[in-house]
């Protein structure tokens, strides 16, 4: 009999953390200080008027402090079902928004639904490492759907991974680390895809707030069967800047809801209620201000445009922008696991390599890097640009994909 | 092929979350109202001062809403282990203190490092509810160590139950539901049992703050290499009215951290930082505070031992009782699980029955029930018990054991 590994020692370290690690011992002039364009999070923190009201829940809301319901603050379950009812044209009710302590949580408990030992779940690349992270710690294969240059998943190429073990086809959109926005198009594409075979679409909205089209990004809520098949995700930490409060939701079925409460009961009782009183203050009271964010953010992707140039010009490619992350291909003869921690000390600049978005066996990653641009401003987006031109590496033997 | 069953799918409905549906479309007189002791959790706020820290924080500390490290803020890591080295009279280094949110994270993330599909774990009965649910949803067989009338685990049981699949064996004390505290010489006993089959012992002392004794509750952390065989779980939650919150830890070998990290990291990115900020200030401000918190938790145990006497006289009998706890067998025909909604309407008490706390297929849970009773003043431990010896039920042919 062989003893099975546990369950952490059959996926990677945090990459975050570990990017982390390459900024030790190095130091960054005072004129040239470091530029982050690593993790996908604000560095402020939200505006004056919802602090207070955190700061007024903790002082006078006694309840603020108690265990509340495993899914969350029925007042806060019940206004992302209105709001989104109108953004997306659908029909979704308070009974289909669980509450959870961030995002990926919604992912775990999400995929604890859908899955047993052995199942799959099909995921293009890049991917987003926590959710491949998680697919490795609970004993499901992730089966990679590789994308072209255009970081689009094709659905007939989709089709073809789909075997008995196939539980679910997993979209990021906006993508993470992509960038690029799905067509509504490619979204029904999927989802009738994935309606056909009996299993289900899980699409990660975290950066909707951040899409540069207007209107509703997919029209699935629409359908009236849409439970059947739809597991939308969403967090509150980008649009109203809460990271360190760990709010998210999961949109579904409310016979899956029942099934998620147990691993949400389980791994953390139930979403911390701070966090939750601000996330519903914010939706009732922010709209203008995030749109004003939004703005903001759209200003930097176009920065990314104007000054992508000074790069291409050095071999450089554009692959998705938009949401917090450009994703680009790098010139250079050195993988990007390898490149990365050498711009650190080369250009003072700390961007995730392409590796840590891609299975092993597929080399494209090396050639790519993730640059989370949401924190840069546009001075410092010039900045970037201007010190990765600089950069005096020797080239890869020919360009395109390794 | 037998398709798997989804995680959730493997185990049971959240009983907290069941026995509050028991309420529904039950009324309770104004002279008469619930006596809810099903959930062991302070119903008040934390006292004033902590909570005005809380409000500061948010106002005015901006990484206060901002992501922290996975493993959580370096000072509250470096006090548990400063407050941990004085009262165990052991090496404890921040290294060894990984902050969760909330303690049954910090035992989903244990697991993970110990585990894979299959392997087993020892938990004795009756046993906390969260670890049989995620055992179940991990695919790791709970093997139950049944305990006797004094409620104590039997190490020579235990190594009985021990095969090449076991890789841990789980105590928690002061015990939830079982209230009894266990005897260092037993902690002992099961750690060297533990070593000298190179499985880990994992303690969950969540209720540590609440002991009646004085000194520590065990000598573990003296030994040099307790980092190869202890896991010690702990919860903010209960000793600071942190509940709503979300704050736990778990302290252990620092290599068994670095691959905890990988699970925190994935499932919540990490703990919320208010959460985190508070339970720093209460470790260091509070312990006056605290220790009266001890002294009224401990009155109300006394009051649970002098009321009693007017239950026994109608064949209850006291199991185990300290911590938040009483673990009492009743005398009734009806198993606990039908017993415990119809005391909502006989008597107006809401109670957890011991069917939740152990495998379906021992009976003695079906005799059994968990009284929390933290949250119930000596004027209602008193009244709870009038309330319950004035059940009139049918009674079980026989006492003792069904």
């Amino acid at each position: 009999m062989t003893r099975p590994l546990p369950r952490t020692e059959g996926t990677f370290f945090p990459p975050v953390m570990e990017a982390r690690r390459w900024l030790d011992g190095v130091e960054f002039p005072a004129d040239r200080p470091l530029i982050n364009v690593s993790q996908a999070a604000p560095v402020d923190p939200p505006p004056e008027p919802l602090r207070q009201v955190i700061a007024d829940a903790a002082l006078n809301r006694p309840e603020a402090h108690l265990y509340g319901p495993v899914l969350g603050l029925p007042e806060l379950r019940e206004e992302v079902a209105k709001q989104w009812s109108d953004a997306y044209s659908g029909t979704i009710v308070a009974g289909n928004v669980g509450i959870t302590s961030g995002c990926n949580q919604a992912f775990c408990a999400t995929l604890s639904t859908l899955c047993g030992e052995g199942d799959e779940i099909i995921l293009p690349t890049p991917w987003y490492f926590n959710h491949k992270m998680w697919l490795d710690m609970v004993g499901v294969t992730a089966v990679p759907l590789a994308t072209g240059d255009d970081l689009l998943p094709d659905p007939e190429a989709a089709r073809a991974l789909i075997t008995p073990r196939t539980r679910a086809i997993v979209l990021v959109s906006p993508n993470n680390p992509g960038g690029v926005e799905y067509p509504p198009e490619l979204l029904r594409a999927m989802y009738t895809l994935a309606q056909s075979h009996g299993i289900a679409l899980i699409v990660d909205e975290t950066y909707r707030d951040f899409d540069a089209r207007s209107g509703a990004p997919h029209d699935l809520f629409g359908d009236e069967n849409w439970g059947d098949t739809l597991i939308q995700l969403y967090s509150f930490s980008k649009a109203y800047r809460l990271t360190g409060h760990r709010v998210g939701a999961m949109v579904c079925a409310p016979q899956r809801l029942a099934q998620a409460e147990k691993f949400l009961d389980t791994v953390t009782i139930c979403p911390n209620q701070l966090g939750q009183i601000a996330a519903l203050w914010g939706m009732q009271n922010l709209g203008q201000w995030v749109a004003g964010e939004r703005a903001e953010i759209l200003d930097r992707r176009a920065a990314i445009s104007e000054h992508f140039p000074k790069v291409e010009a050095k071999g450089w490619r554009l692959l998705g922008c938009g949401a917090y992350f450009a994703y680009v291909e790098h010139p250079f003869a050195l993988p990007s696991n390898e490149l990365a921690p050498a711009l650190v000390r080369e250009a003072g600049v700390l961007v995730l390599p392409g590796t840590m978005f891609m299975p092993e066996e597929d080399s494209a990653g090396q050639r790519q890097l993730r640059i989370a641009f949401a924190n840069v401003d546009r001075a410092g987006i010039a900045e970037l640009f201007d010190r990765l031109s600089q950069v005096s590496l020797p080239l890869a033997p020919a360009s395109g994909k390794a």
